[in-house]
């Protein structure tokens, strides 16, 4: 599919489903033992350090709430039968809701229960973080076939002082410089929003640790906003050393794969995947930054204003499945997430030797042949190519044009163009 | 017909209709009792005051001429049956025309006689400021049916020392830096140009009074050229706080609204012209700067290169009727005169709140729930609206973006991105 | 064909037709005796300073390589019949080829064999300048001709310490800075490349000698590459005053005009290539600078990142007959050289004529009246035309706009411009 991805390789694709059908059944939110279930989970495929913040700590404007976990909640008739049951899905209780047990008659029940009546039989997915509240999410064909009369009613929550949780994984680079690769982990049980996003960056940060990158690669695994917001408040320092940063999430629906660029738009992340999804040829979409979807919001706030851009297949609130029961394990496939991993690794692998290098022999063309610089060529016509792109690479570097823009202005593959300036440089002929 | 301004105000289009009339029989030109005897008649809709230059001041390049004033003229046959007659049309006699009085067979009289051969029905406008001349203005047939032989010709003309006058009326404003609405007040009996303009100034003069303005409002009612070239020398000061500015001419034919862009084209009257034309949904048409047209040119020459644009229906010598009797009162229309007026007040709504804020707190998201920024929001599609509002207008208010420039980078209207910065400021969460 | 062309002077077209019939049969190549020639020839009609560099000088990164002369080269068969002839053509043998004398069978011999298999009757031009070794280029159809056996095969050549020689022509200017014109002299019979660039230059420098212009205009006559590299490393002050440039080259053949612009891309030479040839109504193609090519590889080299583009009409090994026998005498025009010079004298009157003035009365617009300004122009449409020239020139000449860019901007003829800029400079309102 891709000239350097070749085939999405199934074997992967496969892990990562069977990685998303692990974590599909815990009930995350942004706080507590869901989110550490998740993560104990996630470091069996890459070792994770985690982070737990108290409730109470000042992060940046916000302020880390109370813990959050669940035991057991249902709405039972006067039988007893449990007609939603927490127990089948997680995503039947509203997220952060207060603990509750009483019977009420369905007409005074009503308020507190959510449903899609356009979408009969699917659940939505419903929270309220920072408004003390209780509630269910339900099939609408659930409600309308409850009578009228009493339910039992109990969530058997607990809200307390506790911590927020998050976690870090670092591919080690050859300098302090850092990439960074987010996604968030405070959805329940929502497999495209965010487990397929989990996967990949689980298995991107598996394939960045078999090179030896430049750059260090961050993998954060934070609940969404505010986990986000705790880690840029945390690490005021190491954000100075940010070059670069991607948001992943809706990593495996069947859609096309979108790239929205950073706030900034000119970014070199956003050269990179605008350049790599274009040259793969996959049919894709690059949209302009807007203040809303995922944690690209907090990277990109302006007094950060990081170069982070966010890549999904099916953007934020983009399809119908989005938020509901309907996202689930059928809805992501292996192909896909290897598709969204392929990219992911082809844009790296640009990203990662994309320098910007000075031509030391700038007045005229320095004498390749006798540098043995033409003898070191194959076949006639890659021979040709790589003689065009030691000319180009001498053309543009003068300190302002990357090696990206070598390949674009030039026409020629990066690949090609980083082969060049890997022999000149070799030859002294350039400097980082 | 649009958002804002919805069906012109018919009653406003009447009145404004109205001031056209009374003006138009009136002999103006560049000095003279014409000018003050129309600024007399505005006066008695919005205040003026009234400037008296006299001649042989030197004002820039250029020194104010003498004063010229007329009070008949005329071409009679030998009968004395005045063929042509000023008192029939201010049009009829050459602009500043020296006087003279003689007996002439025609052979010698054709060299002073001024028609449109194409249109033969119609009376042309002349004038010949800087050059002593005499002359007549006539239709064709007019002069087709004048057998040879003798006339009596007549101009009973001044050109004395005296002075150039011009009107000033300012809308006070929140702060002294200044908007200019400039419209020229020299031409005779034409109703486009620029009896309209001079009538939708008035008008929008006086709805602006009706609010109380962020910027200071100052509307000149000059001569064309030379009064404007006068206002400029005289206000050397004040030209440092012009910050917008409109010349405003043609404002009553049937043709579409034409936005001229300051010769900048970067200007923020020029930004907001464009937008609020192409937002209105109106057919209409922006061109470049031209160093040719009315008085744009002198508050655009490169020394001052204020951030002057200039509105018309059909523009500058763009219509037949132009310079000519069929730029009577019918050719301008209430319908015209309220729509050039409704857009004039639909940019200076959009000028006039258009500002660029820091965000204070600039280090990801801050927390609009608990600051009651979401409650604050009425039915629910609004309430989206005014939420994206408030998010984009946190990520660009980083001092380099104004309001329209958020409006246009999010889709969203500017009233609505208005409204959402009100809110952020009142939670002190942005700064002027 | 083109306003101030007119028809391309067919009597000059037959006389650079001429130079190039007497500069064919020469055998040129990077050092010489053939250059030396060729450089004779041509200073029959320009004045040429020629440079005898010797062999070892160190010219940036390169070194002067040792000269080649060339007497005779054959291959005999065994009947002493010369089947390849060096005295037929200087492309028969390999460029740079050392000395040999042997005879050996047509098996052995092959290795040194070039021919065109696709093009079975024309001879390939090919050299080996910087690697020992000597070689014959022949017919396809010739080789197949040849039975097994042995040849006789001679190169009487010399490979010894000598000189490159290069030469220089300069038009003298009012100013000191200059404006460059280089064309390679060291491909044999090939008249398009590059001999008809040769003769367009030499009969543009005579034409721009009959007038007094403003730039030093300086022809160079050089080798290829090491050429221009030696140019380049023996005037490093003198390219400080380099302020344009054109290398000129493929200058006869039936092709449209490609002009290839400089590295920066927004050079002023750029400009007015582009605005000429757009103007002209000529088909033709402007194209985006590439590091390979002709001179302007060197010119353009990031060090010096001269404003010098490259004119051709086909270009660099873009038409079947490139570096082959092809390339004779026929496939140059007098008309396709006339017409390349005719562009090249009108893109110089441009650029000689191009200037950024300062308005000395920018506030307001000075009275063009009093200074008889209006006056001096003559029919009514002209003069419309040159008063809108005046007006044009005064509000964009603030230092920044050249008169191109006024001539872009109003969209008035670059003549039309300049003789405004003239009339404004005469009545002291505008200095350079």
């Amino acid at each position: 599919m891709t000239e350097t991805g070749a085939q999405p390789t199934t074997t992967t694709g496969e892990e990562m489903h069977s990685l998303v059908e692990r974590l599909y059944p815990l009930c995350r939110s942004i706080t507590g033992d869901g989110v550490r279930a998740t993560l104990d989970i996630v470091g069996e495929y890459i070792p994770l350090r985690v982070h737990e913040v108290p409730t109470g700590t000042q992060v940046l404007d916000w302020t880390v709430p109370q813990e959050w976990n669940i035991r057991d909640a249902y709405i039972a008739d006067s039988t007893g039968h449990r007609i939603v049951d927490f127990a089948a899905s997680s995503l039947h209780v509203l997220g952060y809701s207060v603990p509750m047990s009483a019977t009420m008659p369905l007409a005074e029940l009503r308020a507190h229960l959510h449903t899609l009546p356009d979408h009969p039989s699917w659940v939505p997915y419903r929270t309220s973080y920072y408004k003390p509240e209780w509630g269910f999410c339900l099939a609408q064909d659930t409600l309308d076939a409850m009578p009228d009369g009493d339910y039992e009613v109990r969530v058997d929550s607990t809200l307390a002082d506790g911590h927020l949780t998050y976690a870090e994984h670092v591919v080690p680079g050859q300098v302090a410089d850092e990439v960074i690769v987010s996604c968030h982990v405070c959805h329940p049980s929502l497999a495209n929003d965010n487990l397929a996003g989990i996967a990949v960056a689980a298995f991107l940060a598996r394939a960045l640790a078999a090179q030896k990158p430049w750059y260090t690669y961050r993998f954060i695994f934070a609940p969404g906003t505010i986990g986000a917001i705790t880690w840029l408040a945390r690490n005021a320092e190491r954000v100075e050393r940010v070059r670069h940063g991607l948001v992943l999430a809706c990593a495996g629906d069947p859609g096309p794969l979108t790239y929205k660029q950073s706030r900034r738009g000119d970014a070199e992340i956003d050269q990179v995947m605008r350049h790599v999804l274009t040259a793969s040829e996959r049919p894709h979409r690059v949209t302009e930054f807007t203040p809303y979807g995922y944690d690209e919001r907090q990277y990109c706030s302006p007094g950060f204003d990081l170069g982070v851009g966010s890549l999904t297949r099916t953007p934020y609130a983009g399809y119908p499945e989005y938020h509901t029961s309907a996202d689930n394990l059928d809805f992501v496939s292996p192909e896909a997430m290897a598709d969204t991993l392929a990219v992911c690794r082809e844009a790296f692998a640009v990203l990662d030797r994309n320098r910007r290098y000075v031509n030391l022999s700038p007045y005229g063309e320095p004498q390749l042949g006798r540098r043995g610089l033409y003898d070191s060529l194959g076949g006639r016509s890659d021979a040709q190519q790589a003689q065009m792109a030691m000319l180009w690479v001498l053309s543009l570097s003068d300190g302002e044009h990357s090696l990206l823009d070598v390949a674009e202005r030039s026409g020629l593959a990066f690949d090609t163009v980083a082969a060049a300036s890997d022999a000149l440089h070799g030859a002294g002929l350039i400097k980082a």
